[in-house]
């Protein structure tokens, strides 16, 4: 088994969609990466970093879920990372209402010395450069580095961003991103681009029409876990990526097979999330209820 | 093997796009079904109808893939139905620059003895009057209905085009066509609500991002098989229902198991139409090429 470092965000999420309103609830990048890889009973640790503000429930959860969260700094005299996003009818199109750093402004990963030896590595939606920092401490030989992030920095970090692409073996992004990040006009041309400056395997993300997966030779697409009743799609693309990592870091080998695989529990784990409001549903997920729902896609998706 | 009957246009088509202008060429639905169809090599026959104006070379092209061509009547003094349509840069969207019925007005389609014994009827896309006086004339005991149609019927036509679902046992629709078709928000609840009139089965067509299959109690769901490069998506639901029907067509039962399969070989055949202008690629098609494909696309899609 593989240890696995996530960074992202613990934070606050208010969350408006034509049926609900959230209220403050658990949120964040991180939160919701760790919460998905945690299924798979994995030696898991987040860094964050929260204010005086956070409820100590919510870092008991992560707890309980087996995950380290040593490494979640608490400061006493400051806030929370806050966001506050709006739903429409088409769960396509949202819109953010509020964005409150507070302690985000100033976190500065440090690693521990334990960390430091991580194998995998999940870089949640952060500033490019906070995700160099964290980087730059790992010494494990073996690594996979895992990136996670999205429009907001291509529009207002690009270098930066290309400076951790480098680093990276797996990116994963949606399609629109991949589109943008590459200048090119279609998925493939697109993600052959972007293994151009460095990594080796891309996932492109298509929300409800599912995943692929390439590296500079191979290719896999699957569809979605099919939805019926959508709450929130907030925090899917997390999930996503947690299931993803999670399952790798039980896989003796990170090769092309096993990648797949992981792909596919990536779409399971977001066909949980997005079936509740907030975490709720991540919350509850487990592996046997994820290996159920494996099972059950196979028979949606073998002829 | 099963005797198929294809009801469709065989007409001209003008097609542009950003980088082509095809001028006066082979098109229609009855056309693309048939093209497609035939590689299974099955006894197939199609019924339509067609002016003098018609190239014989195009009545030799389908009678050489091994289609009974003798229904398409010729009215000498008439005019072949014309369509012509523009697509812009994103392959979604197109207009209608021009359609003549012409001849196509007074299509009064009349199945030989041999034709009302046809085991797979495929209603293409045609004023739902045309097809229902079609069914009315076929007698065969254990009969597979394929319907075909588009957006325009439930406009213009809707009652009637409710008559002939009526009649049918699988209708194959994209997702906007059975979001309407139904009133309902969702492709899972639409699919339902369509069934209750009369269909077991429904396809549902989802372009680049594949296709689903539903029964009352069954599902399957498949990604499209990836173009790199598309040239035009004319006919590319023709092939998709030609594939699937010609898939059919060689199967000793109409089970779901060859239906998911069916629905594969649509897709397949529908990526083979769109690399190439108007009717080019899937005139070259033949069994070998699209089962190499078929292979190709289950390395892509297992895991």
């Amino acid at each position: 088994m593989k240890k696995i470092l996530v960074v992202g965000t613990v934070a606050y999420d208010e969350i408006e969609t034509p049926s609900e309103s959230s209220g403050k609830i658990l949120g964040g990048a991180g939160t919701y990466i760790g919460l998905s890889a945690s299924i798979f009973n994995i030696n898991q640790s987040i860094i964050s970093i929260v204010g005086g503000d956070f409820n100590q429930k919510y870092l008991n959860l992560l707890k309980s879920k087996g995950i380290d969260i040593s490494s979640i700094e608490i400061i006493p005299d400051g806030k929370t990372f806050y966001w506050k996003g709006k739903y429409h009818k088409d769960w396509n199109k949202r819109d953010t209402i509020s964005t409150e750093l507070n302690v985000l402004a100033d976190f500065n990963p440090k690693l521990n010395d334990d960390q430091k030896q991580s194998e995998i590595i999940v870089l949640g939606n952060l500033h490019p450069l906070v995700q160099s920092t964290v980087l730059n401490q790992v010494n494990s030989e073996n690594k996979c580095v895992i990136l996670d992030t999205m429009n907001f920095w291509m529009d207002n970090a690009l270098e930066e961003l290309h400076d951790v692409i480098a680093r990276v073996d797996v990116i994963i992004i949606n399609d629109e991103e991949a589109i943008q990040l590459s200048g090119r006009e279609n998925l493939f041309t697109a993600a052959q681009e972007i293994m151009t400056h460095g990594p080796s395997h891309i996932v492109i993300k298509k929300g409800e029409h599912g995943a692929m997966l390439f590296s500079k030779t191979e290719f896999f697409t699957t569809p979605a876990f099919p939805v019926k009743d959508v709450k929130d799609p907030t925090g899917a693309g997390d999930c996503f990526a947690g299931g993803f990592a999670g399952f790798l870091a039980q896989c003796e080998d990170i090769n092309f097979q096993n990648l797949k695989t992981a792909v596919v529990h990536g779409t399971i784990n977001a066909s949980f999330c997005v079936e509740g409001f907030g975490t709720s549903s991540i919350q509850k997920l487990n592996k046997e209820k994820a290996q159920d729902r494996f099972k059950e896609f196979k028979s949606f998706t073998r002829y």
